[in-house]
């Protein structure tokens, strides 16, 4: 199957074409004193910055609080409330006869993949990004040119080899928000494994914009299920567990500058690396229980271990959505810097760190680890059997539409 | 044997009789308004409120001042310090030979069971409670009738099935402040077991008045003890080892509302529940070492694990106490709330909660719970036994009874 | 081999011939009101309390800010900073030649140990102790002798036997700022093993002067590695597996007391302890890598489980330093204290603890790391295994080597 054909694409204002635009600049011309990290959030156009999660502007008091009321689904595409809802407000008006109105939604709103051609959202009532899909049509393809021109020939993430580590940043073109669909995890354990066989120490792992992870490819999922769905939940569960394998299987210190929201898997991948730096802007959430699936990326037995069951227990049932601080003092995360100087906090350290002794780190992470691999391979093996098996069921799918359905509702 | 024969009844402050009548009147009037949390706690007599446990009212850098000094027995029994001693120092005075007071004591002390009949504690030197006892009295009978009535014969507990959840609140008639003796622990596994075959979703574990749960009711074991050291070891231990069994096997999520103090047992089985919202008043300690007990509901496994073994063994070999906030920071309480919006709070996230796929709900808890299930009954097991070689031994008899003569001298 | 013999000995500014002074006047004198804790910070003299530790005097968050830089290696030997450059600079003035000046070093430089012969460390271009030297050279003798009148016959220990338990103080005099090599780690095993054998009911562990314990004496292991690699790299493997394992099997609760920086080993072995009370003046950190090293004292294990992986790996990869705070919000320490009231608050609840019931404390011991015990004798085992690989190897020796060169080059 193929992602560009299948691709419900929907246009974002941060437009991932941008960031990278910005990286290859960056590689081009001062690789030693701009990060991705910091280019990826000074490229983002002003009116992108009145878009940022509202969740991110609220302090913890005004947060809890907020926490009150209703699910926070919202904040699951925190950046582009506006598009998800013009395609999904589409499919109901053309449809409007009640029956899984998302489905056709899905089939009915004008979609398009960045990597095959343009087409316009214009469906969709609201016009949100017409005037900005027009203009940078040929920067597009004179980058896209660029970037196969460099060593890096990834599409949904960005690999820089650097002095004594790999620096992988998550930079999605086939997925909103930096969300982890089959291309996207295919990637990662790509760059993952030439990391392992190279040079570098350690790895270290961010995103471009403003975003870290947002889990899962909701969109993508839901579209192959109601496909096949006893196949495709098969296919999905699979492709998650080869993704989490990978993180557990992998001997060499990962280091994880998280630089925004970390959502679902986003977030529950971070206790199967090894140190986890944080942006204050960042914050956690796994709201599993709230669109009908159940945990994965081990967190079932990595977030018990970390906070102990009762804040886990919140997280993975409750979907409570933690501060960079909160996942901090719970033992999430190592440290919070400022985002001011976030980059350059965590690179005085990874530079640090890949000055140390090899066979030291790797001996090290391989102590910590060596009598949880064993357990991290079980869970993660028990969680994707589980998913497989809600994915496959009828009500498990409901579950997931009526999600989606409140969610296009609540627009 | 009978509880109504053997128990020794110290009437306290808090009338259980009026806490369910508040529960009738509620369950009545407004069921979705009001809650019997609120509701216990907004029928407490304006006296009580003025005899809450100091810590409650301490913050903690007071609380820490203040635990420089002795062991904090007199919290084990937060709400009834005059009744409590009203009966021992009877025993005492009566009796005075030097020999074994308190097992005098507990023999010479007029008490009652609101079961049975009132009998008044009169022989004191005190009175502190006679004005109490006898207005509410037909009131009672009403309020008994009433209770038989309704669906749910319990005595001790509370049971109310609402949609998606069953709602558990202790509301101990047979012991002091919620605490348990083999009635109270059968009452509660019955309406698990009840909420385990019938459609709830999830159980709510709360209590009626301002105290959780004070843990093993001491009163009722060293009475027991006394009469056949070895046979009511073995089957105390029974007792507590199959109420935690009860939890450790329970699959649908247990979310617990820590209303007040959770003390000893009352904390330990905390851990063994899913989530747990604390009230800002309540607290935490096991000071079992204090009267010469080992731990119980697998705290020597979970308490390390969730918040290491440093705090874990502070808790159980030093009696500790924690805040609510304290708790919160160690892991052992998923969140604070302030107490005016506390059931509120709780109620929107269990409502929530309560309408997510029951399926997901349930595995999810499976996944967390699954590799922890063993270990758990082998730990509850190991304590077990461990309480009965203790309590069976005379040396383990003696340090018991040196705590609580320990506690009559101290008035 | 002889201690005295080999031994780099480079006096510093805090005289552990006074603190001993201190803790002989204090046994004489006052056993109940004071205590050698309090003593030993007492004795400090002036000049020597304007050298404390960069770190300990910094707030969070300039500590934060502060660790941004380079490595804090520095902060190894915290106290000393001037002595220990005055004889490596001597060692590279001498010889200059640009090959392994460190080794030179080592050989060239005047050095001294306590118990056989007074040297000065004059042949250093900056006098900094000299002074101090002379003066206390009698009284040395004096308690010297004081010292062998009095039961316990160790010299880098003292062990006071008081009512229901057992006192342990570091108080090295063959090595520097209570770090550890084979001699000063043989006494505190033959402490803890009479500790296990008598009627104490626990032990009390903790220091004498402002320093708790500085890890591996890295001057003794590097000249012993320089020595014969092999033979010697097994031989310290082999001591550091004793020396944690004694912790590992010890029955009866160990209490400590840290009443300032804890380093490496140091603080590696808080975990194996059951409560750890830390003066506010303490601070914590693991720079293993920095020096080329793998973790020790089963802190592989006991960190990821105590703090989760992300603040544990922080510690042990990247070598993160935490004040007391810190340390107790992540749950390595169980509670912190104000330097003033310090050896106050925790000899109250010594005190408490060792007035319980012996049998239910070494009950509640076995409980809590029963199912611990074999996950951390095979987690002692591998560190070893590794650590005597690391340190048997070429590239292992280089990285220790150029810590040290770094370490001299920064002065």
């Amino acid at each position: 199957m193929d992602l560009a054909k299948s691709g419900i694409k929907i246009l974002v204002p941060k437009s991932p074409i941008k960031s990278r635009t910005a990286v290859d600049t960056f590689q081009n011309e001062s690789p030693e004193k701009l990060d991705p990290i910091e280019q990826g959030q000074d490229t983002v156009t002003p009116e992108v910055a009145t878009e940022k999660p509202v969740g991110a502007l609220l302090g913890p008091g005004a947060e809890r609080a907020r926490m009150g009321s209703r699910p926070r689904i919202h904040s699951l595409v925190p950046q582009a409330p506006g598009p998800v809802t013009a395609a999904m407000a589409t499919g109901l008006a053309v449809n409007g006869k009640g029956t899984s109105p998302f489905m056709d939604a899905l089939t009915a709103s004008g979609t398009t993949n960045i990597q095959t051609s343009v087409t316009g959202v214009t469906a969709g009532k609201r016009k949100f990004i017409d005037d900005r899909r027009d203009q940078p049509f040929d920067k597009r393809l004179r980058f896209s040119v660029r970037q196969t021109e460099s060593a890096y020939r990834y599409r949904d993430i960005v690999v820089r080899k650097q002095d004594g580590f790999t620096h992988i940043l998550l930079s999605t073109k086939s997925s909103e928000n930096n969300s982890l669909n089959p291309e996207v995890m295919k990637e990662v354990q790509s760059a993952l494994n030439t990391a392992a066989a190279d040079d570098s120490k350690l790895v270290l792992l961010s995103a471009v914009g403003s975003v870290f992870c947002c889990g899962l490819d909701f969109i993508y999922f839901i579209r192959r299920l109601t496909d096949d769905r006893k196949r495709e939940s098969t296919k999905m569960a699979e492709a998650i567990r080869n993704f989490v394998n990978t993180f557990i299987q992998f001997k060499k210190p990962i280091i994880v500058a998280v630089n925004g929201p970390a959502i679902g898997l986003g977030a529950s991948i971070l206790p199967l690396c090894d140190v986890v730096w944080a942006n204050e802007k960042a914050w956690f959430q796994t709201p599993y229980t709230t669109f009908g699936q159940s945990p994965d990326g081990c967190s079932t037995v990595m977030f018990p271990k970390i906070m102990g069951g009762a804040s886990a227990n919140e997280m993975l049932l409750s979907g409570r959505k933690l501060t960079a601080q909160e996942a901090c003092g719970k033992g999430l995360v190592s440290q919070v810097f400022w985002p001011g100087t976030f980059t350059q906090e965590v690179m005085v350290r990874i530079k640090e760190l890949a000055s140390c002794n090899p066979v030291v780190l790797e001996e090290s992470k391989a102590l910590v680890r060596c009598n949880m691999k064993m357990e991290l391979e079980q869970a993660n093996e028990r969680e994707c059997e589980v998913l497989k098996k809600i994915w496959g069921s009828a009500q498990g799918m409901d579950s997931m539409l009526k999600y989606l359905q409140r969610k296009i509702d609540e627009f």
